[in-house]
């Protein structure tokens, strides 16, 4: 994974070597720091305004549902909020979890439903469990960066098929598959970082090709109920379960699809409460993992979590967070109309935070961000970060869900200047 | 790590394989579930007198704390607490920690912690930053049984050093030192799980033998500050920072030991919060692991803990803690002196939660434990599981903090009446 120059900007000087860095294992030589996480800080200095990070927005959070959570799970089952639990995860929250997929068309046990601390340590537990040194994961080309950051740690290598606007690009596929990757990793909905959400009929054509070369997919869906346009499409794990005939109730849910989803983008981030669907026999094992390596995530947390869904809340809830993050968007998308210039083009997310940038022929954003930040005061990421394989030099993430629609108006029209400053 | 029988009475029955379970890592192999998590499942059968678990007393939670804590912390700050945050850790409650320690003698700065979701997550983080397949951890024997499951998911080997009463056996150390491993992992105080706490002359010598082999040490502290009699005894960080001549003020720490301590026996295991002590170099490097792993811990537990914490609270509980898991040490030494037959014998823990039975002779603790289950509802961990390289069939681990002093003279009763039977 390549590192941007920007990295030099954000570095903290590395102190003297002690008896222990000579001990790092092998698979840290590979490891990088996470420009992304390095950006946020960033973010922290006032005058600044930044599409870099990934951040909710605070003023969706809603504290007083929490608060009264909180109190209720402390008054009524304080000692068993506050003691160790069972590793796969508290079970009335898993529950409530499978009747909110059964919804979106996900029909499973809370035997298939492992609670994780966010989504990264689903994806890091996938690391673990399936990825030995040098092993192929075929991933989308761009991806996201936390993923490649998890899978690097196991010294994964990476096979890429380019996205588009319908997002991967499956006639690109085939040849790929032939290179016998471990798994498929897949963003379908409002992909981070391009925004491009991946057709019915890809849904089905990857599908199909996956089983057909037995490559299992690990689909990952934080932002599938944050959809402001269109109609909600199917999930990869629903397609499968119906090739496998295991959509029916009462069936055992097999298949081909690891499926991962959040609570972090539709209640709060802060509660790191995620989790992980798969078959029995893959639950026992990531269970298993989880063990070694968190024993469970927090049982306060969880039980705030699903004192606060239960009971409908939480679908009010994302109504509203789709009303504001949806305005936030158009925001963006009339801010770029008005104030780039026509040599840029980007994508139209029907959902989730992130929006992609194409710059003009010779531009690299890595460049862009320093002079955008130097003249301008306003970030982004620089696209190529999220290449495993390289390229992408001339694209940029941008996020549209943290800072407010005029505040989005101001930073576009900032970028916009720094980019037809160079244009002319 | 052999699994006793017992595991066939709580193993779950294993699914079918699918496609994905034929693409396990080779590091799965070794895995097994975890003896301690699969018991904690007995002892939700109300009949059952449990020893076996290593849980604090829920009656000893501070809940009117927490919960106004968490009302504090939700009012006040609650945008930030729900949101995502460093990886590193909430800087009040690593300050907070820095200035608890300095008091127990280990002197580092804030950017020489890390807050972790339990030490467990420590444990995992170092294995992943240190250990490569086949690398030997030197390890007390018996030693906590979920550093080896940590570390043996990344394929460790182990070289050993038995313990007796004042901890390892430090004459057998240099021994193992020459089979080079790459770090050393010692409990100190009263360790889990034989109760034993090192000597100081011992400390002093290890310390020594250690730097003498450029071994480094990873110093796990659980449950340092639950002392019930004698005096503290100076921790390995601190003997070797005077060592290595960084123990003065302002000085950089550097040396030799990797230090983990947590708040889930002081505080609460249901809040997820630890923390681990490293130089500088190794902090950034652990950050970055952690960063893949999981983000960050829960920021809103972080900041309850600190919230709780904070202006003395904690030093109070601690005392509190210790007078009652005392009266539960004293009431289960005294309940073995009245029904245990002379032929056994045991440790007097001078704090911690566990103590440690050695078994009349030919005694096997697993049929044991099969047997204290059928004839009389009384559960303990058998000791084998405990010991990286096998033995200690004979021993047992015995938890007293959990049950109350009634209930622990009668289940002793009936271990007793168990092995009576057994002479008799």
């Amino acid at each position: 994974m390549p590192i941007p120059a920007l990295e030099l900007e954000v570095q903290r000087a590395t102190p003297a070597p002690t008896l222990w860095s000579e001990r790092f294992a092998q698979r840290t030589q590979r490891m990088t720091s996470s420009v992304i996480r390095e950006l946020l800080k960033l973010t922290e200095k006032p005058d600044v305004i930044s599409f870099a990070g990934g951040l909710p927005a605070p003023e969706v959070f809603p504290l007083a549902e929490v608060e009264r959570a909180s109190e209720k799970v402390l008054r009524e089952q304080g000692r068993t909020a506050l003691q160790y639990a069972a590793t796969e995860g508290y079970l009335p929250l898993r529950e409530l979890l499978v009747r909110q997929m059964a919804r979106y068309g996900i029909k499973v046990k809370p035997a298939n439903v492992m609670i994780t601390s966010g989504s990264q340590q689903g994806l890091d537990l996938i690391g673990k469990l399936f990825v030995n040194p040098g092993d192929r994961i075929l991933t989308e080309s761009p991806t996201y960066l936390g993923a490649l950051q998890a899978w690097s740690a196991y010294q994964a290598d990476y096979l890429t098929v380019p996205v588009d606007g319908d997002g991967l690009d499956v006639d690109k596929l085939e040849a790929q598959l032939r290179g016998g990757p471990k798994f498929l990793y897949i963003l379908p909905n409002f992909q981070n970082p391009a925004g491009v959400t991946l057709s019915l009929e890809r849904r089905r054509r990857l599908v199909e090709l996956a089983n057909h070369y037995g490559a299992p997919i690990v689909e990952d869906d934080p932002y599938g109920q944050l959809r402001y346009e269109g109609e909600h499409l199917p999930p990869l794990v629903q397609i499968d379960a119906e090739v496998h005939d295991c959509a029916k109730p009462d069936a055992e849910f097999t298949g081909n699809v690891l499926y991962l989803s959040t609570l972090s983008k539709t209640l709060a981030p802060g509660l790191r409460i995620a989790w992980v669907v798969a078959p029995e026999s893959v639950i026992s094992r990531l269970v298993q993992m989880k063990q070694g390596a968190d024993l469970h995530s927090s049982t306060f947390c969880q039980m705030v979590a699903y004192e606060v869904a239960k009971d409908g809340f939480l679908d009010r809830h994302v109504k509203h967070i789709r009303e504001v993050y949806g305005e936030r968007r158009n925001a963006m998308l009339g801010a770029l109309e008005r104030h780039f210039p026509q040599e840029t083009s980007w994508t139209k997310p029907q959902g989730g935070l992130f929006l992609w940038i194409t710059l003009p022929e010779s531009f690299d954003s890595t460049a862009l961000l320093k002079e955008a930040l130097d003249q301008e005061r306003v970030a982004f990421v620089p696209g190529a970060s999220f290449f495993p394989r390289g390229g992408g030099e001339r694209t940029c993430r941008l996020n549209f869900s943290y800072a407010r629609p005029d505040v989005i108006d101001e930073g576009i029209r900032r970028l916009g200047n720094v980019i037809k400053r160079k244009l002319a």
